[in-house]
């Protein structure tokens, strides 16, 4: 892996940096982000504006270049890869080290008096803008907008953004109609007095207007913004894809509609001149609700009084709680992905004692098995797909220089997960396909012993998944082990694989409480740096609880898992297991038998029933 | 318990509020808070200004006086309080029910536009001032300070700003003398690049110069502020206390000093212009550090460029890890405790069946004990004596009209602790003394087992003690039960029994992590309404664990019990607990009989020994 050389690229950056055509008055800094318009997690390769200036392609890293200087923000998981893949003229900053000045430090210490930082306002979400532009301004400088991008301008063949065709969902899938949707948003408006709401992220865009897309990697969205007023629904998306017939069919643009539901469709670009519009007409104690995420342009064309700025929109919680259509729709998808998941590891047992499976292969295994599931549309996320030493690296990714095989000696760790029409999946197995050794066994139960604490834990209505986070490590932390990770994320419904607003983590603390019918991770892991790697992951369904007391009637909540795949039981030492335990995990095996040996039958997939009713024999304990 | 009339002294204020001896525009709206000057949890006489302007006299609740209007801001513990105590001139505000509006909402709702509303700047907390300032100002109305306090002004009879006696405590109580801990904040500030720190917290001044005082009832403290720069220390503070030779001594008042060591002694109402000095002499970039919860007066006299706030000091965070000789005296206070428990609750087991002891007969009793003990000081808080339905009452403490007397037939809860020179303690048993119903004993051991969870708890350093809380609740959680407090809260060394920056509880997420050396309450609690409450408290001292992988050299943590009082055996189901928990209990027990029976021994405290030896007996589980 050789580094990008970057010189001349930074030369022509620093040149517009001071072009009257594309700034008002010279900018002394420049700040280019990871992020795109809609703070995605994942971007569109027109928006990898950060890894084009720097070469650096990580999921995450700022980029500051200065007259003199050009410096990179990365965390622990891209020091390496950062190092690897950018040249001598930039320096690398690596984020939690106790030395590592901030972006504001670093800016204050290197840049002349008086100083102008610009940075596309599109890009910034409003929060950090707020930040940063105070930083700045103590110690003198200024934060300024600047309109145009400035890597686009020296981006030469910098690729178009994607406009692909769209996916429409009826009401098996989604279970309440976007009109629906618009009146229960509007409800929520309205209790909140105000009188607009602007849909910035992706993901709320096409929950909103039951619709899904492929225009970035993994996450199923499509690029546009939409704005909804009490009476009028705007849209702002480009292409032709607003001519396909079932598009328009499904947004009912050629039907005669109640005003207040017919969508004007307008220009993705036009989204900032139209709000603006808004901000201009608004009327005293008329506010405009947006997430305070949303970015600094958006957020600043609605006057600040006007502001109505939330960290979770109603989207973003409505969205998590699935109803029963999407709940269905995520059971048939777990069952499929487990029939893949019963064939790959089938197949794996197989040949890798042959030593002929990679890393890569294995993954590539696990994606053609999946593809083969009705209703299969791609992938949730990288797979993860590590054995040995590799496993221990959290956030790995295959790649053909550090591509491993796969070996009876070894821990595998295997994390993937696919979207199909009717749900999303992510999955975490470890599996030995040898003889582990006692030590290995030993960690594995712990993290078993975790996974089922948090699992089958019970807790009263309006308990933040946060405070779940510690039972995942209870077991851990009595022998000294623990994982530097959140134990769970929110998972969409054949919508992006992490989602808020909740989640289980020792992170978060601003997450909303889990209520019935929201879906998360639960995956504690223990990682040994240069020898393996252990996670077991199920995403599991929030379910109302049947207590003794019931907790004076204000209810209780526990989880039901929605991922059917075997847990290795020859991983496990059953002397570390209580009773409480050991009857989880048969009960958990005998439905993995039940309901996906029911449909590998119906498949027709011999091979893998048989594989998975070995797999699911109950663990019997010594007395 | 008739209200207090206040007609004729809302008029009394209402004429100073427009009277331009004491205001520079008259104010529409004036703010009475709880607080003192300090930000004190408990307060003097001469600051309880809320409870003479409306007879409410809870520890808690923000009085609100407009021209047409007075109303009370007050929580759930206090609502029958507070609507008992004050008169129809009256509107209780009841805080956390849905449809209470807030301070701000409502002030807007009432106020004529344009409206001034003031409040004492050195009782409110910058913080706050700037949110409800904020909040007025978007509404067009404005927060004012108004510099002379207008309660003062029409309380004729206000008692005198206490100005007791101080006590100093040398090395063997504090272990590092006031000159080292000035050293130590100094090389904080050098750390942090600031030139100034202005203590303001009472226990922090009085920590940092190893004085304690009575100026305030329960936390030995004394009024006064510090003003620490790099070569100079001001101590403000009043009365002839400081001509005390011992005193002087302590402080080497008289004694030839490096200039950067002598104190200069200033009045304490000359704080506010020392400090104003001090902010017109800084130099670019000279910053002065505050606690972001200090006065808004003291945060104005720094101007805003110069501030460095944080929500928790250097000295609140070097004051909560407890040094050898600190812990050492936390422990012998905590024996000296136990003994007067033990007399206590072997005198309640005579007395109680005879029908003549009532709550107040109890918590008198109890301190009457405690008075016994060497270096004994006072109470650390008003004691929860409560037995019923009475128990059930997070915060009681019994009055005349509420006391009850202790039966054979009710639960028995008893939170109570002291100030010895040595140390704090806080403890409270819950004890039958009949026959506990099987429902009592079933909500007991769920209490118990997660006093234990919490107390047995192992956890890699750098954890925060929120983390913790959910292990408290788990047992209790399964049968669907809970209670809504926290588990614990940071307790100072004979200094305040609440103390910041550490706690364990689900509501905070701001504490600092726990370190060896700190000591917290453990105090999970079950209440019924209407029946009894339980709730089973020790403090404990943060020290480090030993375990099989110690965390890749990070270290672990578990607790200590410093509290040495049996459990009541008799309230135990037995059955309910694993073997780990009740191994848990048998050796608790049999430290507190080596331990506490030693020193009963040796104060010829035989009958408290017998019992002593009687409620320690193992618990035996039967296989």
């Amino acid at each position: 892996m050789s580094p990008k050389i970057t010189t001349e690229l930074l030369k022509q950056l620093r040149q517009v940096m001071k072009n009257p055509r594309y700034v008002q008055e010279p900018v002394q800094a420049y700040i280019v982000p990871s992020g795109d318009a809609h703070q995605s997690e994942y971007i569109a390769p027109c928006d990898c504006r950060r890894a084009f200036i720097s070469g650096f392609d990580g999921s995450a890293g700022t980029a500051i270049v200065t007259e003199q200087h050009a410096a990179m923000w990365t965390d622990g998981r891209y020091f390496l890869q950062a190092a690897h893949q950018m040249d001598s003229n930039w320096t690398l900053m690596k984020m939690g080290l106790k030395d590592t000045p901030t972006q504001e430090d670093w800016l204050v210490s290197v840049l002349p008096e008086g100083s102008k930082v610009g940075v596309d306002p599109f890009i910034i979400p409003a929060d950090q803008w707020k930040r940063m532009s105070k930083a700045l301004r103590s110690a003198g400088h200024d934060l300024v907008p600047v309109k145009e991008n400035l890597i686009n301008t020296i981006w030469t063949d910098c690729p178009q953004r994607p406009c692909k065709p769209l996916i429409t969902l009826d009401l098996s899938y989604t279970g309440v109609s976007w009109r629906d949707k618009i009146v229960a948003l509007r409800s929520k408006m309205a209790e909140r007095k105000v009188m607009w709401f602007v849909v910035t992220a992706l993901d709320e865009v096409a929950w909103l207007f039951n619709l899904r897309g492929s225009d970035v990697e993994y996450n199923p969205v499509f690029f546009a913004y939409a704005v909804i007023g009490m009476n009028t629904i705007r849209l702002f998306i480009d292409g032709d894809r607003m001519m396909d017939p079932a598009v328009r069919e499904h947004l009912q643009l050629d039907s005669t509609l109640e005003p207040e539901f017919k969508i004007q469709v307008m220009p993705y670009g036009s989204i900032l001149s139209e709000l603006q519009a808004v901000g201009a007409g608004l009327s005293p104690r008329e506010k405009v609700w947006l997430s305070d995420k949303a970015s600094y342009a958006l957020t600043e064309a609605i006057p600040k009084a006007y502001r109505y700025l939330t960290p979770y929109t109603p989207i973003c919680i409505a969205k998590a709680v699935k109803n029963a259509a999407e709940t269905e729709g995520m059971r048939r998808a777990h069952i499929k992905d487990a029939v893949a998941l019963c064939e790959l590891f089938n197949w794996l047992e197989k040949e890798v004692p042959k030593g002929t499976v990679t890393e890569i292969v294995a993954a590539d295994k696990a994606e053609e098995f999946r593809s083969q599931q009705k209703d299969f549309v791609e992938l949730s996320f990288a797979t993860i797909s590590s054995t040995g030493p590799n496993g221990a690296i959290i956030h790995y990714k295959p790649v053909p220089v550090t591509n491993r095989t796969l070996s009876v000696n070894e821990i595998y760790l295997l994390d993937s997960g696919a979207q199909y029409k009717d749900g999303t999946t992510d999955v975490t197995r470890t599996m030995h396909f040898g003889t582990p050794s006692a030590y290995e066994k030993e960690c594995f139960t712990y993290v078993l012993k975790g996974h089922i604490a948090v699992s089958a834990a019970i807790f009263p209505n309006g308990t933040k998944g946060h405070l779940l986070d510690s039972f995942a490590r209870s077991a851990l932390w009595d022998c000294g082990l623990d994982y530097l990770h959140g134990t769970g994320h929110g998972v969409g419904s054949f919508l992006n694989v992490h989602e808020g607003p909740c989640g289980i983590s020792y992170k978060t603390f601003a997450d909303e409480p889990l209520e019935a019918g929201m879906i998360v991770s639960d995956e504690p892991g223990y990682y040994e740096d240069g020898s393996f790697g252990i996670r077991i992951e199920n995403v599991v369904l929030v379910i109302p609880a049947e207590t003794k007391y019931n907790f004076k009637n204000r209810g209780s909540l526990t989880f039901e898992p929605l991922t059917l795949v075997p847990i290795q039981t020859k991983m496990i030492d059953i002397n570390l297991l209580t009773e409480k335990e050991c009857n989880w995990v048969n009960q958990y095996h005998q439905k993995c038998r039940e309901v996906v040996g029911a449909e590998l039958e119906r498949q027709g997939r011999h091979g893998a029933l048989q594989w998975l009713l070995r797999e699911t024999e109950p663990l019997a304990r010594v007395q």
